[in-house]
């Protein structure tokens, strides 16, 4: 049996948020103390992962001078040399301090839409210098609770002007950065703008620049609008824009939980790495997640190692799942070709007469079993373990 | 490795329209022709059911004459005599009939509800023939779509009317049943009365023979209300109340999917199984589910196949759980007990002032950690079969 | 047109945890400073108010000494003389203290479950001195996110021995407390043990004296499991339980937002209003909701006005709709009585027999209209004040 | 007060497959019996509606003969010239048929796929001889429950294909249609392609020709994903591309119950109108929604005619809203702009340096109050025509 012990060539990167978190929230106080971020970076080498992300307060307080700025970036670049970690990402906090409270760029008033620039430009700066290529924007207050406002379509041209803007300081500046918008339904505002995967897919065509822009995905955010969250990523690469990724866990329809990846949903889980690995996306797998509150320092460790694990448990299985031969059987028969269709659906005025014409065979076509229960019980048997000799 | 194949002694059933569904939906015509009642008990019967139940019209149409009604009876019985099954459970289509579209025992119209009340009748009398010992309600049409018809709190007096005078119908007959309440959130009506498990756990108490009923859970039904299904069979066992069980399978917050047991929520069908098995319940499992619409009768039998082996292959996880040594050290390790607290719980005055007088070190309890992360994670790696030697 | 404006005699309360939200959430820090508790008492007295509820934590920090206890408590006292307000309801904080991360009277640990007793004892010194006569269990913490913790039945019966000692101490006090238990499906925790209102009122029945006990439902949390929280009010008030309730708003199956009274399905709350105005339920209309956190200290009180004067307006158009020919017309042809079959359905021996015998037309049944768009219909252009002159 | 009374100025439009719902169900067979089309076209013209639309088998029987296609739609042309009415959009019939079961465009069975196309032309013929020229696209059976088909990328390709040939065939056919494609989460199928309004966007830009496409999007089903109908269709017109709408109503997260306008969620239904009317959108409203099944043929036509009452209605109330003062007024309050700041925000090297340098006063940015829950209240009491004389 392979040992499930993750090296930087598996590319797991974590937030210095998410193993930092203290666990506070709505109804409770944090139960962990907070954790340096040279330790943090300390620790998740020792476990195996890639990189570490941050927002620019995760490692420099909002209000820090200049040079207390200067002397915590060097710590930490000196500690990301002493244990071989990288940060491939970088993104800005716009939604801890209150002046973003009605949003950032959509924000009604104009100085809390300029101070948003202003703090997004310093935080690529940083990013920048950390050696982060992606840069994600994740519009936490971009929403609303009272669409009264009547701001929906400017607030959509408002952020669509940031954007560009901060495109363009990207380019002028020579950072080179790819830009990935991650989006999420709700909470912390009533509705957020660029709700799903699709939206945000949708808006990046409306930009100036759309080839630097690209997407974020996270399980727990289409989760919570019960959104296969598989069809979200096969949409994303099937339009070439999945730029990174965000993974949890969570159940359907309730609060943002990021759980331990793996942990609620074993079987999409599984059919999202099959994706991401057979779709050669080459990119960090960045655990968006959070021990849970009830967890002290040990648990957070066991969450971090267990988020890695089961990625490599669940790519072994889809390694098993490509060579078991009933599967493969079972796949090849569910599909079928036609030669002569091949070529009336290839268009011209011909063609679309010729199958206007032709005959089928409608009864036959509903007939037919695809073989749909089988195959996903044997995914079943094959993920418990109980194929055998898979 | 155990084969996983189902025998009697596992006690699994199937209902007759679950097996027999034909695929028809919403958008849809039936894609699988009708199977006949003692083709189903036959193929049950080879599959290693158990049992198997029915609504009256799912084997004697609404429209049957007595003596159409008694052949199909007799032909009926000679099948479970032939192969070995039994009837365990029944119950009435107060659904299907458009004298029921708005409700039948809480239907506005006098008339509908002694409607109902008879077919209830005939049905018992057909449950009761067959050997059938627990009687389900499931009341799919009692429900409003438009609260203005201000007939709330008069539909549950009607409601309770009405399952008294069919405990007193039974209990004159000598029946013996144990009547077993189904609850469900929503469709077919916009709201259904008795949404959820804990609903009927509480109407249970304002009939006149609470001790007659019980309730009939079902994992999918719970899970369209987004609740834990595990919670809820665990609060019907806590009292004393569960009295059969629906399995099958749903993803949260979405129409009523039915879908194989254990094709959604592989995690939470084993915390069930685990559950079921550890509280000694001996009732039937009860798979009230059906094939994909996709699949041809081939694939019926698959789905039926798949339910009872997942179930198979859950119980045995649940065993190698409960012996492995790593998962019970940290079992043990969660729960702390304390010989003078537990003097003091237990109520007089006296305690209740020692114990108001007492010293808790409050930082201290917040600081513990509970190890759950990492009891998660064991037991995941325990269900994808890769912890070694179990 | 009437102005709107309440008085005491309508029974509007707040806690003040509402009022004194300082829009902390999981992303951001507080937009609002904290207000102390005589200048709420005294605000909410000037808009009308009846009364205000506590949480002990909300009034007396949790590490207050017992002088500095007394101190707030004769403060607070004053305030309420001062402005002639009441404190109908009390309740404990057991949720944001870092000793109830993994439950309060369910926590596996027995020394939190002993610390959970004596701070709800305490608290309910404190609920009685200030004149409390219901007192309220929320288990925010009470749940799970992980069940392979195998807790689930113990701690339904950790949770009952609570609940059964302070029910016995409250006697021995003499206290004559009512105790309400507020269901909730999931946040903070995973899922909530006791997670609908049906949930809490199957659990009074294992009660040692179930007479005490009632439930508290609240609009947000019951939306929250997409349940219609009318019906879920009307089966409370069904069983005689109805002893407390929290107004509030949300949006279906996500975060718990609690949003101004009516900000959200003012037709459901329209219903509601009718419910409990027509039910004769004479308890506080106590609202549990708080101001958004975009809002400044005057956007608090436009809120706490905003809940009193739509639920006084829903009040004046449950008065219109019970006084509207059209609408009280199509509500009596929507409802058939028989004679004939009232007396068949009084169960007998005879009348069972004879109602089994009963001819019944069927088709006629299924074809009757029961005008229910129209009535809905005519519900919303009233609602909507647009119904000529009702 | 005005009368509300439709006509066809106003531009409903209802499908043929709305008001000639029959009432089937999954659980329920029909309650209705099916109206002729040239009585729906009667009834809808008595009403003032201004179109009717269809798929092919609203009209034609899928088994129907060249000569009763000819005759049925001659007289279905007739009775629109009888009465007025017009055909704007058409659309297929993809999901009915089991032969579609797993898909038309994105069926695994290359056959499927090429009847899907042959149907479609067929069915464009029919739309553009009766004058339609919008063309939607709802891809129903478009989806999977077994992602273990491994089919999510060819999926999406052949979809994309499926489309590009017949916007071909429309140009080469000069039907002109614009299509809309609408996207729906999920039922009938587990997970449907092109979830949401913003997967539809997103998914336009992978086509060969993405000025002709644009979408439908329905209140229902984007409410079924919990996700704010407005914003969607916010969206939408900010990209250019609302080129239809089904206009309905829904609980979120749950079935699809294509309610009449306005009877769930009446505040988003105001938001709706609102934006539309605003922002200049001049197509159909068209109202996708059916009778409850309780109801016989008099109250489908009050469902129809309520539908287009309460949008007229909540026309008339977005007038008033525009007009009242006090709400004017705090619209105005919640914008602040800012001359110097506009200047630096429109990008160039100097300006982001400058914006850079800039001194922000964030605690003042934070303590600002936007007004919202006044602003959001005034419109519930506007809505509720309780604003005195707005």
């Amino acid at each position: 049996m392979p040992d499930f012990t993750p090296t930087p060539a598996d590319k797991f990167t974590f937030g210095l948020w998410t193993v930092g978190n203290t666990g506070r929230d709505p109804f409770g106080e944090s139960t962990r103390n907070a954790l340096t971020a040279p330790y943090i970076v300390q620790k998740l080498a020792e476990l195996g992962a890639y990189g570490v992300n941050l927002h620019d307060n995760d490692l420099v307080p909002i209000d820090a001078t200049p040079s207390e700025r200067d002397r915590i970036v060097t710590e930490f670049k000196q500690a990301l040399s002493d244990h071989g970690l990288v940060v491939p990402m970088a993104t800005t906090n716009l939604f801890t301090d209150p002046a973003f409270k009605d949003g950032a760029f959509t924000s009604a008033d104009a100085r809390v839409r300029a101070f948003a620039l202003q703090k997004t430009m310093h935080s690529m700066d940083l990013g920048a210098e950390l050696g982060a290529k992606t840069y994600v924007f994740w519009g936490g207050r971009e929403g609303t609770e009272v669409d009264a406002s009547g701001k929906l379509l400017d607030a959509l041209q408002w952020y669509r002007e940031g954007l560009n803007y901060l495109a363009e300081y990207s380019e002028h500046q020579g950072y080179g950065y790819r830009f990935a918008l991650e989006p999420k339904p709700n909470e912390p505002r009533g509705d957020i703008f660029l709700p799903t995967v699709g939206s945000a897919l949708g808006f990046i065509h409306t930009l100036d620049r759309p080839e630097l822009f690209g997407v974020n995905p996270e399980f727990a955010h289409e989760t919570m609008a019960g959104l296969n969250f598989v069809h979200a990523v096969a949409q994303a690469i099937d339009a070439g824009k999945l730029y990174h990724i965000d993974l949890n866990d969570q159940k359907m329809s309730r609060f943002d939980q990021d759980l331990r990846f793996g942990a609620e949903n074993l079987k999409s889980a599984f059919f999202l790495v099959k994706l991401l690995e057979d779709s050669g996306y080459d990119g960090p797998r960045h655990f968006d997640a959070h021990a849970l509150r009830t967890e002290d320092e040990a648990g957070v460790w066991a969450f971090a190692r267990g988020c890695m694990r089961t990625y490599l448990m669940l790519r072994e299985k889809a390694r098993q799942w490509s060579e078991d031969a009933e599967i493969q059987a079972a796949l090849a028969a569910y599909r079928v070709e036609d030669e002569e269709l091949a070529q009336l659906t290839a268009f011209s005025q011909e063609n679309a007469q010729a199958l206007k014409n032709r005959t089928f065979d409608r009864q036959a076509l509903g007939r037919r079993g695809p073989g749909l229960e089988q195959l996903d019980q044997l995914t079943v048997e094959l993920l418990l373990g109980l194929r055998g000799n898979p």
